[in-house]
Order: C-alpha cells, then structure tokens, then sequence
C-alpha cells in the first residue's frame, strides 16, 4: 500500500486515498457517544438506527375537547330525535389528549353536545353537566388518536447516518427514546506553516501574507460536522514543522498541514510525511490546487495509541486551492467518519457567457456566477486565480471543465455545482456593462431589499452586445459619440435596433487622469501621454472610458504607439487606481472617485453622462423594482453624492425610451 | 394599532403581527456585537458591510518559486539566443509570494532558468547562482500577483446581512478586517404548559403527554440563529402561567408559549397576553395549526426595559402545528432580526400520487414524500393528522393547498417546498405496494449505501395500479390466485400486460391471527371470526392479506357481514397488530413479525410467497443496484431471517420474467 502516486487524477488520488484509509481501519464511524435528547442534538449524526420503544400516543387519546362516548350508545340519534346520555357511566369529559376511559371508543366535540342539568334543563357549564344531548350518530373511533397512530412502538424512527433536525428530536422523544446514539465530531488538526505567515489582527509588512487559510480550513470542518484546533503559525524549519506535525497527529484523528506542499525552497511536507509515515499522493491533476499531499502518519510512542495511522492532507498555499482541497478531500473523509452521506450540492445546467480555456490535463474547477436572466440560466466565470479568494465568495457556485477539454466555447451549455439554492437565482439581478463605482453601493442596498446584484465588468459595449444576447438585466453605459456630442442612444440604435428598452439616467460624473499623490511626474493634461517619461495603464476594448481617451487623442494627434503602457490593461476604475499607486504605471484615465478611494491625485478632464440600459421584458415582474425605488431613496442619493466627481440630480429620469 | 383579529389569512395574520413589531421599533436588526475573526463566525450575519482596508495583494508578488527581473533585460532572448543576468543587480530569487524588489516587474520560474557558478558553467544550487541564463522574453508583469488583483482597499468585500460561509472569513481577513460587525443571536424563551405534560425521560403513565415541542422549538431557533432557553414545564393554573410569561418576557426578546391557544378548558394564552399587553391574532386559516395566538407583551417594572414590548407566539399543542407555527411566524422573525433574508425553500412541481381533499377555508400544509421514478417526480401526500410528528420526519416537503381549493385529483401538477436538495430526490427509491416488516430494514441497510427508501403502502394491487401509472421503482407483492394456488402471475397477466419487468423472489413469510397475549377470547381459526363475541381488524381493500382473507372466508362459507369490524381497516401489519394490542380489535390477520413486534400472541395459518415487481425501465441506472446487492447480503438475510415467520431461501431468485 506504500504505493507513492505522482500527478495524478482526482478519482484515482480519492480511490487511493480511500483503500489506504481502509487498510488502516478507518473507513467508518470513528467512535461513537451517547448524548441527552435536547435541542443541542440538532445536527449531529445518529451513529446507529433508533427503534420505537413507546408507541404514540401510547394510549387511546382525545382529539378534541368534548364527550368520551360509546359508539354504540349513539345509534340511531339524529337532529330531529336526539339521544341522551348520563355523564359518570355513559360519558365522560375529556380534553384534547387525555386518555379515552377503556370503556369508551369514540369523542363528540364539546361544541356538538347540550349540557344538561338533574333536571334535563340547558345548563352554561358545558363541561360539568349531569347528562349531555347529542343529535348525530358517532362510528366507533371517530375523534379518537388510536394508540400507535404516531409511532408503534419497535417500528424504525430514524436510520443510522441520519442528520438530526428539530422535528427528528420530536419523534425521538414521542417514541421514547432519552439517550441518542450520536457520531463523535472527528478532531482536526489545522496547522499553517511559513515564515512569511503572520496572524490576522498584525500590521503587515511588505512581504508579510495574513495568514487565513487555517481559519477557512477550521471553518469548513467545523461547518461539516469536525471538530477544528488551529495550531500556531510554524515557520519553515524542517525539524519544528516535523515535531509539529507529529504532536498534532498524536492528539487529532485528521492533520490538515498549510502549505509547503509544492517543489518549492521550503517545501517540506512531502519529505516529513515520509519520515513520519507514508507519502501515497503528491501532486492531484485539478486546477486550481495542483500540489496536493496524501498520506498517513503514525502516532509516536508518547501518544494514547502508539503506531495508529492519522491521514494527513497536505494543503496547497494559493487560497483558492485551499478552499477546494477541503470540499475535495477533506468533506468526504469527516462525512465517511461520521456516518452520514457527503454534501451533494445541487446541480444546474446554464449556458456560458464568454469563451474560457482550460489545460487539457487537468480537471479545471471554475468558479462561476450564475443568474436567470429571462428564460436563460446565464453562468459568468469568474477570476480563475488560485490567489483570489473574492472569487470564491462571488462564485454561486463551481462549473467543472474535465480533463481532457482544452476549454468551451461561448454560449455552450455547462453543468454547475450550485452553492446557492437554486431559488437564490430568481432573485439575482445580473447587470452587464461599464464599471461604476456606485455598483458596490448598489449592491450593499439591494441586499437589504432581498435582491442580489451580480455585475459583470465588459465595459459599455459589451454590455450591448451581451444585452443582444439577452444575458443581463441591465447595463451601465456611457458611450460618447464623437459626431453628435450624445451618449449612449447611436450605440443603442445601432447595437440593439430591434429590442425594446428604456434609457434611464444614473450619474454625471467626473473622468480625469488619477496620478501618484503629489504627481511627482506634473502630468497636466492627456497630451502628456505622448511623453517618454510617462507610463499609462488602460481600459479594455469597448469600455466608454477606452472610447473617451481614443476620442481625446485623436483629437490631440496622438496615436496609440506614443503612449507607454497603451497595450496594458485592467477592467475597472478601481483596478486602473490600483495599478497608479503600485507604480506599475504614471497615470491612468478614471473617475475621480476611483482616485479618491485609493487616495490619488486626479486631474479633472471631463464630465460625461453615465445611464442605465434596462430591457422592457425585465420590467415585466417586480425583479428590478428595488432598483427603481434606489434611485429616488435619499439615503441612497446622498451616499451616492457624497463620492468624489458624482451628480445624482438627473437619477431615474427617463433618457430616452425605444 | 390593539386590533384584534380572529381566524385570519395567514398572511393578513403576517402582515399585521409585522406592522406591530414595526411600531414597537422591532423589525430591524435588535443588536450589534462585534467579533473576532476566526472560525467561529461561520454561521454568523454581517450586520454591516464591510469595505476593504487593505488590498490584497499588498504589494506585487511572485506568482511562482524562481527570479525577479526587469522585462526589458530578456528583450530578444530566444531558445538559440540565450541572454544572461547577474544576480543581485539583474535577477533576485524569490520563493511564491515573496514580494518583487523594486526596480523588478516579471519573474521567470526556476525550472525555466540555467543557473551559472562565477566561471559561467553550470551549478547544481538553482536557488544561489551567480548568474542566470534564460531563453524566452518575458512581457512584463508576467508571472507577477499585482497588488489588488484580489481585493482592492476600500472595495465592498461582503455586504450587510450576509450570512458568512467558510471563504468569505478568508476575503474578510485579506483584506484587513480582524474585527466583524454580526448581529447578535436573538433571544427566545420557549416555553412548555400543561398538567399532563411530562418531560423526556421520565416514565410514563396512560394520559401522560411526554413534552417535545419545546425542544423542536428551540432546536429550531438555534438552527435559525437564535438562541433559545427552554423553561420548566408550568402547569396548567391561570397565574403560574402568566408570571412565568411576564419573567420570561423580562429576560427574552421572544415568548413561545405552547400549548394553550385554542379555546379548551385551560388554554389560558390569550387571556394572559390580554393581561399583559395586547392580543393582536387569534386563530390563523391553515392547516394543521389554527389555534395560533400572535401578540405583544410588556416588560414589567422589574425588568431593564420597563414597558417595552415583546412579541409573543402561542404555539398550537399538536406537534405538526407547532412546529410548522415556527416556521411560519418565527423564522421569518428571527431573519428579520438578525438581518439576513429568510430561508426561501427550493420549490419543484411534481404529480399527485392520489387524490386529496382540504378544508375550503384553510391554507393547508400537506407533508408529502417526493421521488423521482423515471421522467417523473412524484407527490405522495402523508398522513395529514396535526399529531403525527413522523409525517414531519418523513416528508421531503410541504405542498400548500391554497384556501378556496377543496382538494386535487391523483395526477394534477402541485408545487411542493423541499426539505431536501432536489439531488437527494434522484437517489430515492419509491416503493408502492404491499407493507412488509423487512422494508423498515430495508430502509436502514440502503441509507447506509447512499438511497433512501420511501415506501407508499398501498396494498399488493394498489402497487400493481400505480405501477401501470409509472410510480414507482417496485413494490412488494403477495396475491394468491385461487384458480391456480400460484402468487402474483396472473394478476401481473392482468394488471401490467405490456410492462417488461422482472417478478424476483423476496421472502416467504407466514400469515396467521393476531391475538392479545394469552388469547383470552380463544380463537383458534378463521371460522372463530363468525362469532358475535369476536371482533376483527381488516385490512384496506387491494392488499394481498385481504386477497387471502376473502379468498379463505369464503371457502368457510362466511360472509362479511358476519364479521365484526369487517370495514375496520389499518393499512399496515403493525397498525393491525396496535389495534390488537390496544384492545380495539379481539384479532386481525397478519404476518408473524408482526405479532412478535408487540408481543402479541400469533395464531399460524398459512404460508405465503412475497415477491418483488420490478418493472424493467427501472433496471438500467443504478438506482436500484443496492437493493439487489443486498438480497446476497449475509448481514440483511441474517437479520430478516431472525425476525419470526421469515424464510429468505429464495431471496433474490428470479420467478419470472415479463
């Protein structure tokens, strides 16, 4: 079994991994407890099936408020010849619950009978009369919880491997059952290693990586049922990595280890899982999260069971790839420990927004955004980066692209592993167009009015064009026509001839050059680009910022080949702000509240109208309504306005309607 | 705004329980707390957005182990034309994520360089070389993490209200959070009323009620977000109740008093909410559930907010009530006050198994089980008894039969709220026919296999019709041919004449009477069920023991008539077997497990053959494969074999082939 697999794909990794476990004994239940029936049972697991030892209701019970009867005492009573009969030996009073008396097999609800006194007399006591007077027939039963109704007792309440819910304890409890045989929560070792490390709540350095994935890696395990201890940060020495990892073995059923998983200068695991047990895989052919470590350590002498094999995952470093090797790897094994079936997620089949490639090799998990747009489920890709953890908190979920796929075109359908519930989508409003800074305020505002924004940067004219397809609610535009001094509505006549929609205005705002604090290089103006000395950075092809700056240098006589850094691009205002302050270039054509967000210089050029492109058939249901009511909402407006460079007094007004 | 309705629509009854919570100023978010960030906070809701106050990454950052250089110095080298660089001035090692020195904006991987000793030949040491040579130009920027190309500072990282998973405590921490704004649990104290109520644990006595509702309450609250505390059980006495209410109101943020909400002799609820501030709701129009009270109660002079007012439920007695009252009324409270949306359960529309009829005034929650049997997802409704708490155990949802509908034929669409993720309904198998005590077993040995068994039971040719209708993956059978003395063929000949399907051999099993314990009444056959002093539990029409009965009636020339509780019918073995053990039948026919589930006495008749019908359609997935391995199982035979009258010999066993 000491087989050592390299690169290898995932099922054949998990199959490995699997018969390794099963070799160790450790393909099940790892130990079960007894614990008290209370709400705390709420999501455990049940270690073994429950058996009814009571029946309920255990006896013959009321089900109304009213007379205990025989049947038979009934016949023959009708509305127009009434029967009467002694309360003490002919009927008896009883309340929803109590016990039928054994001579009695059926109830008449107290709102069906005339209480009667001594003298056969209407009396107000209608629970306490000397003989009551009923005017139907009753058959037996009727009004009556038969014992056994519920639950009978030695009947299967709840199967082995099944996760408790309120309602579970409920039948638990009715068929008599105190004590619940539950799964004990595996304990996880989670340790990160590097001496780049350094714990959140520290002021960083250059250089210095917030350490974080322990607390995603703690969380999912605790999430799933695991019992998560995060180790301090060990810094990459081989011999306290080693004697950590062995301490953590010793006490801890699972060692997740963080990173040093990779061939790097300080990538120790694969050596330390050697030494202290067996390697069985190194190197898993996913993307992203390629570096992946399999194995099993044994437990030392100084420990509770010397010799005992502990598996260990070795981590990958990129935070994305972390994230992923736990829903992998580490969901299974927990779901396997405790009994239960693993997380299925729920799976949707939508159609892709642009063209995406993928390494051949390798099974490509791709997060993805999706939103029902129309009668389209529409899934956007996300970043791909193994580093950028926001793609996984924007993702609804994870699109596979198998090995063996150099990638799919636009428009073909793909298969997606929701996070989300499905009814999440519905309420999504996915918006497709020109990045504004404004979005991230509209985003936080709609949340609270049960909706969710998903924006897909493309830039004004891509919104167009994705708006021809039909994949977006709505889309930020703010195209200038050279000819005409308009924005937006050539573009809309031609781009989207034929669709009906409506131009509604958001903001005027304010585009300029943003510049490094003190603009050390004196830019001034656009014709400052032609300069040797100056370095730009750009938008992409099709954003209105794009088109404004080609306009401008044109105008100026300047061709794209003057301009340092015209070929380098970035998708949004923030992005171009960013990539100012790192000195990755001079300047960069923005809106002033990009500059004003990173604390920039900006060099006001231009006002220029920014609107919203909204498709009639959206305004069809009450999806949109919310962002209807933002754009009249004080609140809203004012945080709106107090952004550096923006106008909201035109907000909602119609543009132009087609 | 003290309004007092009675016997509302639900949601008038929502609408204005929520206006007065508005005006007592309790529809927002209660409290703020703030926390670390650490694996905790999963589960928790932001009760502000959060913005970035860092970028990540901080800086530009190596994206591979191997060299820092200027893009420029690889100008014109190719793989004929390599070009070499000093290390120190031109190139600097770094390892993933180390940060690029200044004057550097690419990195070229270490498996992509030649490494040079200071005689410029070739060194073993990759990481320490004194020059480098490399053969490919790089574009600057490449394999470099820009500083923001995650986050950028003063993004909006996660909005308020949002409910943080795993990945989001990463984002929250990369991009320099160490504190969160949640809103903090609400507290809600639940409490138990009722003389007859004992609690989980003790023993109990005929009329004894064991008190569960308290604990699916609060194990609902806590799934919710809540945090709940479960008072003592208080008898039912006018004052004892209403101080118990005022403290608890004093100390919480929510009352849930259950029972005392109709209008019983001691339902006291809407009396004291009357005390102690206002009834808003009395009666609520769905099913089961009426006797909901909704109203608000004032912190006494004792408390630390003198007259404030605190929501109060009365929660119905009924189990299934209470504990679709908390999902109704409480969930969507708790949301509100901790800032998230409420749950919106996925909804799918399946087809009605059989028909149904509902009160045309009620909204009514009718629990259903839900599988999909090739193309079509089926509905089969549950008990409908406000009691019978496993109706709750074992629906996958809830289909809601609106108010002003008296009920749906078999066949309609109906839109049913899922329990489950729809993938848990794929992996379902629905089984329609006759009840056997094995299918419980059965259902514990597949859950463990990853299926679950639904059994809709239905009688032998109950099974046979709905699997004409395509509704089912099998069903067990047992109907014996009094021409031919052969089981299940001829019926098969009939019933399913173009159906390709399989007839597999199940159990022989033995049917005989079902007497009280010492047969008090001596039956000795079935001829004793023609005497006067004997009374019998039948079983529905369709199913294969009343084939057998009838069948063997009418050779002893007995008629129905003669037969007391003829029409007294159970659907099931074991209901037959509780209403002999209760005393509500002298005997009933039935299988011998049966008998010796409840220790009853058994009386051996005859010998039948219970077999499977597999229609063939279901035969090619592998849906079904694990009921299959399990008829070759040693574990199951063993245990079905142990259970008494049981013969697995021919388990497995093809009879016959259509």
């Amino acid at each position: 079994m000491t087989v050592y697999l390299h690169d290898i794909p995932l099922e054949q990794a998990q199959a490995h991994f699997h018969r390794a476990l099963k070799e160790a004994g450790l393909d099940r239940v790892l130990r079960v407890e007894q614990i008290q029936l209370d709400e705390n049972a709420v999501g455990r697991v049940l270690a073994a099936p429950v058996w009814a030892s009571l029946s309920s209701p255990h006896y013959h019970a009321s089900a109304m408020d009213g007379f205990a009867l025989r049947a038979k005492d009934t016949d023959g009573a009708m509305p127009t010849h009434p029967v009467t009969l002694t309360v003490g030996t002919q009927a008896a009073y009883v309340d929803t619950g109590d016990p039928l008396p054994d001579w009695a097999n059926a109830v008449i609800p107290i709102e069906k009978i005339e209480a009667l006194d001594e003298k056969g007399r209407p009396m107000e006591d209608v629970r306490h009369p000397v003989s009551i007077r009923l005017r139907t027939a009753l058959t037996p039963w009727t009004h009556v919880r038969l014992m056994g109704e519920d639950i009978v007792a030695t009947q299967l309440v709840l199967p082995g491997g099944h996760v408790l819910r309120p309602a579970d304890l409920g039948a638990l409890a009715a068929s008599g059952c105190v004590q619940i045989p539950v799964s004990s929560p595996p304990q996880v070792a989670v340790l990160p290693t590097g001496t780049e490390l350094v714990p959140i709540g520290k002021a960083v350095q250059k250089g210095d990586i917030i350490e974080y994935n322990s607390v995603v890696l703690a969380a999912q395990v605790k999430t799933w049922g695991g019992n998560p201890k995060r180790y301090p940060i060990t810094e990459d020495r081989y011999e306290l990595i080693r004697d950590r990892v062995q301490a953590a073995a010793d006490e801890n059923d699972l060692v997740l280890i963080n990173a040093g998983s990779s061939a790097g200068s300080e990538d120790f695991t694969s050596r330390i899982v050697e030494e202290l047990g067996m390697l069985l895989v190194h190197g898993v052919a996913v993307r992203p999260g390629h570096p992946v470590i399999l194995g099993m350590v044994r437990r030392s002498a100084a420990s509770e069971a010397p010799g005992q094999f502990v598996p260990i995952v070795g981590v990958p470093g990129f935070p994305v790839s972390a994230a992923l090797t736990g829903e992998i790897f580490v969901e299974p094994l927990l779901a396997r420990w405790l009994g239960r079936s693993p997380f299925s997620p729920v799976e949707v089949t939508g159609i892709l927004t642009r063209k995406v490639t993928s390494p051949a090799g390798d099974d490509d998990f791709m997060r993805v955004v999706a939103g029902q747009v129309g009668n389209k489920l529409l899934v956007a890709p996300l970043s791909r980066g193994a580093g950028v953890i926001t793609s996984l908190v924007r993702a609804d979920g994870i699109a596979i692209i198998p090995r063996g796929t150099q990638g799919l075109e636009a428009g073909e359908k793909i298969r997606v592993r929701l996070y989300r519930a499905p009814s999440e989508l519905e309420r999504t409003i996915f918006a497709i167009g020109s990045h504004d800074m404004t979005l991230d305020l509209v985003a936080h505002f709609l949340s609270e009015r049960n909706r969710r924004l998903v924006s897909s940067n493309v830039g004004s004219l891509g919104g167009l064009v994705a708006m021809r397809r039909g994949e977006g609610h709505f889309g930020g535009c703010h195209l200038l026509d050279p000819e005409t001094g308009e924005y937006n509505i050539s573009y809309i006549k031609q781009y989207l001839p034929d669709m009906p929609l409506k131009l509604v205005s958001w903001v005027r705002r304010e585009q300029g050059l943003l510049v490094a604090k003190g603009n050390p290089k004196k830019i001034q103006s656009l014709a400052d680009l032609a300069r040797e000395d100056v370095s730009f950075v750009n938008r992409q092809r099709g954003a209105g910022t794009r088109v404004l700056l080609d306009y401008h240098l044109k105008q100026l006589g300047i061709s794209s080949e003057q301009v340092q850094g015209y070929d380098q691009i970035e998708y949004t205002h923030l992005a171009v702000a960013a990539a100012v302050l790192s000195g990755r270039a001079d300047c960069g054509l923005g809106i002033a509240a990009a500059a004003q967000a990173l604390a920039l210089d900006f060099i006001p050029l231009f006002h220029e109208q920014y609107d919203l492109v909204i498709p009639k058939a959206h305004l069809e249901g009450d999806l949109l309504e919310p962002l209807f009511d933002l754009m009249y909402n004080e609140n809203f407006r004012h945080e709106v306005a107090a952004m550096q460079g923006y106008d909201v007094s035109y907000m909602g007004k119609m543009v132009a309607e087609f």
